[in-house]
């Protein structure tokens, strides 16, 4: 079935392979030895050049991937009592099979979005309880940057919710595992919608953004991370050869190659939306801000352009599929998309008229 | 501030004391030496006669609490990786201080509810992901028999929760903590609406009814309690000395004393009903079918009323209280009560007016 | 087979009854509605009662068990990568079926020892990667007073070990299922041998001693027990009725009673050391100090006794075997015991002639 | 301090980075889209691979790390209240923060050994109480092959332990980071001394031989991995860009890489071994038979030997060093270390006599 698939489709970004710059540095720092677990040269300079972009203050921890270094962000700073609330899209919530539960041993509350952000008010039904024993202890908002529906939280967005945790004595996380895609979207650096904004914990990630493995735990305040040595260690997350992921760190962070990637897969999803939205009897669902646009087509359109294009299914009850651009999606990519789907929804509506 | 307290509130049906046929049994069993840990006589009787009520397949096992029967139950039919899907009221989710995620290592999921009643088409959010490694495989519905709102699911209820859980590979949970204030409501036995009915794992609490502490997990078919016995010990609920959890259920269960108990508490609760509605300006806010009424007041008169008589805020916001009835409850104790707030409503309304 | 058997046997402290004035105290507490979860008069008259045999510090929290005890009063120090360090013997090592891994997460690390008994020289095998976090850091150092093997440690032994986990950033937990055997054979009050000796964490129990459930975290100074009340509700051992076990702690601590039981039972074993010290071919292994003699005596005859009176073997490859005597054993067990196990050893000497 | 440093010292053999034809295949895999998380090409055929080399029913899960790939096979074949027994020394016990409690749930328990490999006979102190829920219930075995002493055990030895995990309902479990220099000591492909020598799960690493990142847990007979996919996700080991590590196993299984480079890292430790046993006043601790060479040496030479060579001290205590050889160790590292050492040992001997 999938013999006639396109070399790159819409599935994922992490389906796409590793930049070449990332590569090269790989090779670099492939020659003698360096002691293990981060106690080398590069993981210094990869966490250096990190907090250049966040603040002096942060602390920085590599773990291998996003589920990690969203669950272990969270355990350092709760304990098995306390709960985190967060959109009920999150990746925390739906796509880590469990994880924050089971190693965290926190209890996950929810909210319904329409776009995947939160917003104070949406808070309000899991704000009771405090000091309360028999009651899960509220401590964690937990935000996605850009989102898990392709939307990018505004600067002012971040800053009402870090009050808002603030206030209520909790710490506001932020899953970046797109973090890059929403600075483009932004035009701001990392630091002002993050560490400026109030948010307190960062995964910081790249390999959605070309990278091959490897993100950062910051903890953008000090106090934070105090026993996160061994949380990171009994989480199974401590590298040996810790060099190969503060190598691609290096690589990402020098001369803007995360902005570049980004504002690239952003700009292939503008004209995704673009071209799209000009297929009659498509609907986008969510505003296009970063690197996915979603959109409502027939199911059996949808398995035509498949045999050609991968990509996934959102809400199947709506008929919902997700397209992702990456930093490697060419504009003859969507070309082509765009293409076969018109094809493909032509016959659907001739069909349909026949019937 | 509590001097004024009548001996008997409308807190909780925990904050009566033990009903003397059961003091009496204990201090029946308190002689010898018995094995320790349920290898006595008393917990063999005990079993018995609740497999009398449940059915000849089920599976009985002592421990101490209700949040230890709902949790260790939850465990013996799930790995870390399930979820739970319940009520947002339900007392897995508000009342557990997160045990259920600590222990069993599952996600919960919540559906919001009017009534505290779950119902097959609330819960089709949840039922998606099966096979997918990256989402929580929900495995069990849990539901509380009477429901923390008072209600009570009827027979065809909880049959059509069993049938779309079994449909799903899924189990039935249910948190019996008032389970005997259900089964006088609905005029039936106990196997008639959870067994026969299709629940496969029940809590069967008895301390909110008349029992000093203890609380059955009960399997009720076959090949769902293998490794219990290491459940129940590791999960720190093997009582030593085990017969005086058994003899407490021996004499609850004889001569049908759960039954005149549980009646007592509904009847009161409807007394209290018939009351309260006359008192003009409270709102009943849930249908009373258990010992619990849930009324809005203003939070004046309840901080007034509250001098003499202790009970909880159900729900702040809203102002909405909840008076539960209990074994002991008299009817000159609600005849107290609906005067002292008959008065203070009044005080209230002339000052509103007066304004 | 069991038909035969003698009402009191020698199997385990917690086979036999309930106090009498025990029960008394919870009849006299039965009456009325007082708060639940610890909020009432009598849970606070019980842990005024330990504080003043503890110490004005202490900080008194109930949950129903021994092995709750000791692994939420651990779960209150550590982190999960922290490691306990016990005896091999210890309860918590050999019979809490890895509850204190479970919930805790924490290491486990044992030492082997004659009698039961840790000496800081005995740790040193443990004493090592500190701040490395490949490594469990080690965080408790875990006694039991009295040991599991009958023994019991004196003062300074206990202050030595204090000191020594205190000098290496470590807390010195005592598991004290027994510990009114120990104050006894001490000849000390309660707050010389543990809090004054360094003592940091006490689980105090009286169920061997005649209780009927019902066991106190003791945090022996300020600022151990933070966030306890959650951990004790998350851990499943909030009791709602909690008056009776409170109940029982006033009765046991009031006029000594928990002293003139525990006389008795030592006194007990004594006179069972005194005599099955006389019979020709049983060999006493442990010091007897405080309720249990150890001793090793054939298999066979161990069976044929063990018609007439229930034992546990200790360590079935030496045919070593614990009798444990009771608040409630009487002289005139320990004759028919004795007499019984004579005429048993001297059968198999004959026998054993005779081959 | 280090500026001194040698680039290649003895510390560990995950401080050499990766080989040229690791680097070479990471490249190649580097070109188009492919679906993630393990549903690609490369790792089908990386799992095929390792088929070959361990037999038709092996069921291959690639994982980051060894830590990862121990504590999560573990974790398939055990509930939180089995038991884990293993070497006083092994990593699951020393180096992994007590990852495996954590995670698993359960006790690990150790034994004492002369040369980091366990026996049968060894194991008696903890094969009992099964089917006794106070007590954890044995279930695996646990070894290191090689060992964190640099042992290797023969096939005979591990078929022992396999036959006596296997009469006594338990699994036997091998930690392969080391594996290859195993295989290229014994002579023996890895099916004769794993799948074949009565082996149930395996990690089998390649990071100290090699490679950049990754483990394989293997599961060596149907029927053990059945919920894996879920272990793997919730454990956080699930790599969205799953290639980059199957691309390595590729190259390190293709045309003997991995035995190439573990007998040159096995031929360096067994030339050290020869060249330093000729220094005066060194003792050889161990038997080399992979990589790791263990010595006792005072501890004022070893310093100076470390301003030139990095490597660890392994038993403070003895003033025991642990040196590793790596795959791309020369022979002239050892020359030359060994010059330093020799000279240092004189000056020490020379010291010693002047006093």
């Amino acid at each position: 079935m999938h013999n006639k698939l396109k070399s790159r489709g819409f599935a994922s970004d992490n389906n796409s392979g590793v930049h070449p710059l990332i590569m090269e540095e790989l090779a670099k720092v492939n020659h003698g030895h360096t002691l293990g677990y981060g106690s080398d040269e590069y993981t210094n300079k990869a966490a250096e050049l990190l907090k250049e972009h966040l603040g002096p203050e942060a602390e920085i921890w590599f773990v291998y991937n996003g589920t990690a270094a969203n669950v272990l962000g969270i355990t350092a700073v709760t304990r098995p009592w306390n709960s985190v609330i967060t959109a009920f899209t999150a990746h925390i919530e739906q796509d880590e099979c469990g994880a924050p539960e089971k190693f965290a041993g926190c209890k996950v509350l929810t909210v319904d979005t329409p776009n995947g952000k939160l917003k104070p008010e949406l808070l309000a039904r899991h704000m009771h309880g405090f000091g309360f024993e028999h009651h899960s202890q509220p401590k964690v908002i937990s935000i996605t940057q850009s989102t898990e529906m392709g939307t990018v939280y505004t600067r002012d967005e971040i800053m009402s919710l870090a009050c808002f945790a603030h206030e209520n004595n909790m710490l506001l996380h932020a899953d970046g595992a797109r973090i890059a895609n929403a600075a483009v979207y932004l035009g701001l650096g990392f630091k002002e919608f993050t560490t400026d904004a109030g948010v307190d914990i960062l995964s910081f990630g790249g390999t959605k953004n070309g990278m091959m493995f490897g993100e950062a735990v910051c903890f953008l305040r000090p106090g934070l991370s105090g026993d996160f040595k061994y949380i990171r260690k009994q989480g199974m997350q401590l590298a040996s050869k810790m060099r190969y992921i503060s190598a691609q760190y290096i690589a990402y962070l020098k001369d803007g190659l995360w902005k570049r990637l980004a504002e690239h897969s952003n700009a292939m999803a503008g004209l995704l939306f673009d071209k799209i939205t000009k297929v009659k009897g498509i609907t986008v669902t969510q505003q296009v801000q970063s690197n996915g646009v979603f959109v409502i087509m027939p199911r059996q359109v949808a398995m035509a352009v498949q045999k050609h294009f991968y990509f996934y299914p959102w809400n199947e009850e709506k008929s919902e599929y997700r397209l992702m651009t990456s930093w490697d999606t060419e504009a003859g990519d969507i070309d082509d998309f765009v293409d076969i789907l018109d094809k493909e929804m032509a016959k659907y509506n001739a069909n349909k008229k026949g019937l």
